[in-house]
């Protein structure tokens, strides 16, 4: 088990294979009271709805779902209501809990209704991506969108525990899969180079499934992400910053792209191309680095160049938006593969030339 | 200044006449950034809008104002929704800090939206009634409601500075006087013999609108919650249950009468009036300490008995889904003025029976 240290409390995170049909016995364990309210997805539900149901019943809770769509849309303080006002019909008046069984979407959005319903009720990750897994289960950040911007409305609110077992994997749609490695190629980039060699010389079976493989990716990247959000949970150290490498223009190409046509991943493989431009052309990484970093990506079928439909405007004006700009430009740099470095007022020139730069005209 | 000590952070309630005029002073000392959005309702930026923007604006905070309903009403996801789309479009990149300017509802929406923009801004709360300035503006106790019931979605979430300006009483209507007394009587009768004596005496000066008499209520109540929610700000230790003397029966009064027709403070005050009858009943409390308090919420106006529309069955069914009940019933009681007990599992019959008798034929 892997121990993640919040303001709130700590909390473990379980993986292997399997571990869902253990679910209850785990959850037996938290005191979190007897009612578990399962927000999944109806693609989920039918995959693994019945043997998470069967676990916690056999462990003696009881169980309600309630499916919400599993698009980015349902990340809306309109959905949050709805799950708010069923969970209220299903609350008996003890405390209810809340298992976010889904990908990033259903978790973010579990997790802050969670957070606000009678001002905070207990609640356990079961992510079923692998980038839910390596990233968004862990951390304790929940949010919904507004139509202003993405993840505007939210509260940092831990899980008391997090469920991930990794032949949740095996079903997971190719795309699915390949835009969890993105982020799984940025842990490796910004804090671990044995798991970035491992991830050159692993591709195929990683590509093929290989749980071993994929047992060895999740537990690294939840590893480094429990030990970075245990130092700095609510970004104010400057170390969470670092989980950002990439996500600086890939959050713009996700605007620029109105977040359909183009995965988180997708979006962040370009973002951290275009980090490691930004990083040679200041003069911080060397050139052999950067193009290690591009060929892991392209391993993973990842792509590293935006689509011609995209224009450099689209892409930088968000740039200026984002909230993780706090007025002025901020990016994750790297001056080598481990090695992250984080850089103040990039010129927006440079900005606008790299990015150029990596659409395909 | 009063301290008020929070998970978060501590922060001072600055009680006086004529504060409002150094708004911008006080919040200058906060380093909460430079962009100051108002919360607040039609009717109170008519009255001290003016006032309290000049006063930012010559502190050198940019200051935009959103207007929400004042009733009840705005205490829903939905103008939440809209009061964060409203600060996003306001927000410069820079992050912006919240005024709630108003009485409760205003205070529990605009401290939500704090709460969750951005997963945390500042707020300042500035309460313009007498229920805001004793009660709902500390505790960091900020929430919207749901169709399913008041207050289910929200979160403990402390403001940074409360400026509590009593000649803005002045202009209260009568009715939302007399309700704010409610919660002042409540505080006498739970912890504070002296301010209950003083009740008694200075009931035509208070109704009046006598701010000295008005600014030592104030001083004294803030004083009381201010201690109890620095000792147990989540309600987690039973300290903070002895505010909800009253309040038991008073939910439900309100809930029957789906919040229209009776203040707040009418409906808390029939619910002191039947927990000292509860009180009475169980041996804890003598009739006449009973009979002074009943006594003294008439000397103010409030009722001690409800409607004839409403039946026992519809007060007493919501007391078992009430949020503060956990499952069982639990009354906050009186064994002397200045000494609350918390009683759990009273009988039903006895309730109903208690109620039944405060319900005018």
């Amino acid at each position: 088990m892997i121990k993640v240290f919040s303001q709130n409390h700590a909390y473990g995170i379980e993986i292997g294979r399997g571990l869902l049909s253990s679910l209850g016995r785990y959850c037996s364990r938290l005191s979190v009271g007897k009612d578990a309210f399962i927000v999944t997805n109806a693609r989920v539900k039918r995959a693994y709805g019945g043997i998470c149901a069967l676990s916690l019943k056999e462990a003696g809770f009881t169980v309600s779902f309630c499916l919400v769509g599993d698009s980015e849309k349902s990340k809306s303080l309109a959905v949050c209501g709805k799950v708010l006002e069923r969970l209220a019909g299903f609350d008996r008046g003890k405390r209810p809990f809340i298992v976010a069984l889904g990908g990033g979407v259903v978790g973010d959005l579990a997790g802050f209704c969670a957070a606000v319903y009678k001002r905070g009720i207990p609640y356990v990750q079961v992510p079923t991506t692998l980038l839910a897994q390596v990233d968004s289960s862990i951390g304790g950040k929940t949010a919904v969108d507004l139509k202003a911007g993405k993840n505007l409305a939210g509260a940092f609110y831990p899980p008391r525990l997090v469920v991930t077992d990794v032949e949740l994997l095996a079903s997971l749609p190719r795309r699915q899969l390949v835009s969890g490695m993105a982020e799984v190629v940025k842990y490796g980039v910004i804090s671990d180079p044995g798991l970035f060699r491992r991830l050159e010389a692993d591709s195929s079976k990683i590509l093929a499934g290989g749980l071993k493989e994929l047992e060895y990716c999740v537990e690294r990247c939840a590893r480094i992400k429990a030990a970075i959000v245990s130092r700095d949970e609510r970004e104010e150290k400057g170390l969470r910053t670092i989980l950002n490498f990439g996500h600086t223009v890939g959050h713009a190409v996700e605007a620029a792209s109105c977040y359909s046509g183009i995965t988180h991943g997708e979006a962040i493989s370009i973002g951290m191309a275009c980090a490691c431009s930004l990083s040679v052309r200041l003069g911080l990484l060397d050139g052999a680095n950067a193009a290690r970093v591009e060929n892991a990506l392209r391993l993973y079928g990842l792509p590293v160049m935006a689509g011609n439909t995209l224009t450099p405007r689209l892409i930088i004006e968000p740039l200026f938006r984002d909230k993780k700009f706090k007025g002025k430009n901020r990016f994750v740099l790297l001056r080598d593969i481990g090695r992250p470095v984080i850089v103040d007022d990039v010129s927006p020139e440079l900005i606008r030339e790299v990015v150029r730069a990596r659409i395909r005209s």
